[in-house]
């Protein structure tokens, strides 16, 4: 059957392509800030396709089109594409090209490629132009054509931008101005350029909420030796003070002009520019590198966003006693409604929302809640929608994973909650994913060790049992900020040409091994932790963690077969402290609960 | 007090020097061919210095000289280059130059660098071109001035070449040959050049004497599609059946005006020729980047070495299990003699290579042994000489790292023997060392996994304690070859440009974890251990170790105190499988000791 929506849609998009003489066009994911989570205003590949997973790139000609999407949602998008004439690319399997060899295969000498250069990566641009030239095609990128074809596009955000006061700061934007001009000293550099939203928020000690769970801003930044631009939509930001710190706001929409402008003499045309090229837009990329000397690396302020400052660590570490106690106190509720009440994936996940709306501070959720109940579980990714939404049953297990902004932190968090009987295989599993979990929080190395020298130390459990999870073990996250941020990692591949960053005192790191057993069920146990100074000797300076989250590891599904003395150890000694600082959050009921909860393997 | 012999060799020296317009002259402790260790032939560095340590680079200029080393030697050279007038150079220090920035403060415009351009690497000559350039000073590289003014040079070693039937090597050279060649072909590459000696003595399963312990023969090869020419001193071969395999021989001096002719015309010049740029000479990078393309990579030969066929594994397990047993008769002969008898570290290393001796297919030991008593056991690289010799007592422990070569085989094997009383904290050590081994050689991992993956799987245990050793945790071993063989290795650090090398099934890989206390004591336990496949299922093909080591690890030092439940299984399961394996090659009153010395703990 024909999908007429989407089919009147690529029509119209087809009307613009051919006014502007362009024979392929293409669109991604993508925001202007290569931003993991994009607002409405930016999805206009699921616009135009019909797919709505969060990654995918659409690629129309005149008379066909593809879609290029990752594993998670192959099915998904066979379902969504169906009757849309798009064809389903899937990404990395056998036989199926990448969008450039696709390109390579189908554009010819004279044609024309278009896309919004905006919502393009620097260097998937820069892989394009090379097809491009290679093929004596032309490429377009200055014009957004989805906003010709888009009827009722969504506007671009513009929410209240507010200051994050020193108090939760921990420093000023002066302050981190200075450290962030020192490293550009050190590099030689003489600016810096910005498009990232949340190194900027961080940077200008800033919060917004332009995007759903992310509380950032639409901004770009540019940062001189003496002078320092700030770009944001004005009617977004009223009394802000930053003018004490030398900072120019200007408005978000003259960004381009204003760099013709400053670029445009003769002494500023020398300038070396440092961007991320993760983040900065292939049109960015142009302007600057036509004007200047733009080295593409990552920005000072990836490394100094992501070790965190003492006032942030201690509210942090407040923060997720916080959102450990809603979380307990969900899990409590859950396990003593299930039974008898209709409670599902969707509304369980909003039963934990009002646990934290509770919180003192609480500012919102911090991304969409995972709640997969049995072989939903199994779907990492799982989002659940009104069409797969799963009563939960008094059997099994449900894999919540959920987290929050507050004032005072950013939360991540995961656990399986048994709610009935479990199999010995669930019980197998469960046991040796927190074992796991534990065993990497119990790390200790050396400062200079990498998350590809730790991330054994959680999966060493699971492949013993010649078992593995396909996703990495650790991310870092931001402070009142996204969840996932960079730089360090937690994962074991080599890449040849990817720069490993050591772990330092405080950084947080997420520990999340999981197993998934597709149609069956799937395990999840997730604590952050942050890393600690254990000691500095002769040897150099031994780092450790320490557990920022405090929420049970569901004993019912603990079994000692599968776990070694030391794992019980471990579990009893995080469970006796868990207990310790939860207790005088909970009320009687819970109290006797987390006893029982947490008491002694 | 001044050193005469050696001011007078710098002054012959300098003299040779004048002679050729030179005021600075480098002396590396390298011969032609990268090779770990190297003929008297290539020792001028410490003739010329009196410095004898294995690695240390000695710039003489007009009036000044200075010697680089590393750590392990700034005690040593400080002794041997007293009254030479020669400064220590620090290596790593603080504040200490490296030979390039050193040069750069010192050269001046038009004066001209020298040094022996087949014993410096292409990779530190092109370091030194580049110095050069900027401070307008030229180069001579074609000339070895030690050559002038060395008095009594020991002549180019030329011992006897052999084939390794295909009995022992399980492939043939033509084989061989075509493996190269695929993998040539699949670079893109027209030829391979090889300097580097294992590499080569492996390709054409030759086998020599021209280094101690390395059974390698001085030797080029040139492999190119249809062609390969093979240069030996023919003097040392005769009897060879390559011709079979289309290899050429020519005299090992004619290299160069061979490699003139040959890339001398117009097609060959073309030539994309690969090479090594750590083994390959810089004099050779010159002469071949001049005339062809010259791409600086790893040699195919370096991965298909390291991955043992079938017939070399079989050979390995057999040549290890003799080798465990000879050093079995040692440890008991050294335990019931060493009260009484004189015996020190010298006579007892002697004694070892006399077990060895008996093993049929005894062809050599793989490297000087490493037999250090108490405190001298802390001295990571050690060699006693007849000043440090130390008679062994029945107290503390001693630490023996040696190694034989065999028709089946290079070992190597390090123990700490236990001779008397041992503390408190002896015990400690020794039983985490031996746990760190052991947790090692447990592991499981994804094919994929590299060294700096697996590397904390031994170092966790000490980095728990806050202890760490300073030498890596494993490296490769060679077939009948060389003793440390790449490229493959274990340890952890992050290099940002160094190539990571997966462990596959079939290589080798020492498992040798250590901590050393100056003044005090030692203690290292090394096995070697086999890559095998353990299952390949949907998660993909997971690999484990197997253990090539048979021999106890000291009871008398193993303290249950300092060890894990689980270590104590490893321990006991590694102890019962050495008793089967080892008593048939003992005596009887040698199996009574190995039944005490495996007993459960």
């Amino acid at each position: 059957m024909e999908n007429k929506v989407v089919l009147e849609r690529l029509s119209a998009l087809r009307g613009a392509m051919k006014e502007n003489g362009i024979n392929y066009y293409m669109i991604t994911s993508a925001d202007c800030h290569g931003s993991e989570y994009v607002h409405e205003h930016f999805r206009a590949r699921a616009y135009f396709s019909g797919f709505t997973g969060s990654n995918g790139t659409l690629l129309v000609g005149e008379k066909s089109a593809a879609l290029w999407t990752d594993g998670r949602y192959f099915l998904q998008a066979g379902e969504q594409l169906a009757g849309t004439g798009i064809e389903l690319m899937r990404m990395q399997e056998k036989g199926v090209p990448t969008i450039e060899a696709y390109l390579k295969e189908n554009l010819q000498a004279g044609e024309v490629l278009g896309f919004d250069g905006n919502c393009v990566s620097a260097e998937q641009g820069e892989r394009l132009e090379k097809v491009c030239q290679e093929k004596k095609a032309a490429i377009y990128y200055e014009k957004d054509l989805s906003d010709l074809a888009w009827k009722d596009r969504p506007l671009l955000p513009a929410e209240p931008i507010w200051e994050l006061s020193e108090e939760y700061a921990g420093m000023s934007c002066g302050d981190k101005l200075k450290e962030v001009r020192c490293v550009l000293e050190k590099e030689g550099m003489d600016c810096l350029f910005l498009s990232s939203l949340d190194d900027i928020m961080w940077l200008f000690n800033l919060r917004g909420a332009d995007i759903a769970c992310n509380p950032v801003a639409l901004s770009y930044a540019f940062v001189g030796k003496e002078d320092c631009t700030l770009f944001l939509q004005k009617k977004a930001a009223h009394g802000l003070s930053l003018e004490r710190f030398g900072v120019t706001i200007e408005e978000y929409e003259t960004l381009f002009t204003w760099l013709e402008k400053k670029l445009g003499t003769k002494e500023e045309n020398a300038l070396k520019i440092s961007s991320s090229g993760e983040y900065l837009s292939y049109r960015l990329m142009k302007v600057l590198s036509g004007k200047s000397k733009l080295v593409l690396q990552e920005s000072p302020t990836e490394l100094l966003k992501a070790i965190k400052n003492e006032k942030e660590l201690t509210c942090s570490r407040e923060a997720y006693l916080k959102d450990s106690a809603a979380l307990c106190k969900f899990i409590y509720w859950l396990k003593n409604h299930v039974e008898g009440e209709e409670i599902t994936e969707i509304s369980a996940a909003e039963k934990l929302e009002e646990f934290r709306r509770k919180v003192p501070g609480f500012l919102d959720i911090s991304f969409t809640t995972i709640c997969g109940y049995a072989d939903n579980g199994a779907i990492v990714h799982y989002s659940a929608t009104e069409e797969t939404d799963r009563r939960l049953e008094a059997k099994g297990m449900v894999l919540v994973d959920s987290g929050g902004q507050y004032m005072g932190g950013t939360t991540d968090v995961t656990r399986t909650i048994v709610l009935g009987e479990t199999s010995e295989e669930e019980k197998k599993i469960f046991s040796l994913v927190a074992a796991a979990m534990l065993q990497l929080a119990d790390a200790v190395f050396l400062e200079g060790a990498t998350g590809r020298n730790l991330d054994i130390m959680a999966r060493q459990n699971l492949w013993k049992e010649h078992l593995d999870y396909k996703h990495g073990t650790g991310h870092g996250i931001g402070y009142i900020l996204n969840v996932h941020e960079g730089p360090h990692r937690i994962a074991w591949q080599y890449r040849k040409d990817a720069k490993e960053y050591a772990l330092r005192e405080g950084m947080l790191t997420s520990d999340e091994p999981g197993m998934y057993f597709a149609g069956k069920f799937g395990v999840r146990t997730e604590n952050i932790l942050e890393v600690v100074k254990e000691e500095e000797n002769e040897y150099g300076t031994f780092l450790g963690f320490r557990h920022l989250t405090w929420v049970p590891i569901d004993r019912e599904a603990l079994d000692k077969r599968f776990l070694t003395v030391r794992d019980v150890e471990r579990i009893n000694a995080y469970h006796k402290e868990v207990r310790e600082r939860i207790t005088p959050f909970l009320d009687k009921e819970e109290q006797e609960w987390l006893l029982e909860a947490t008491r002694e393997l």
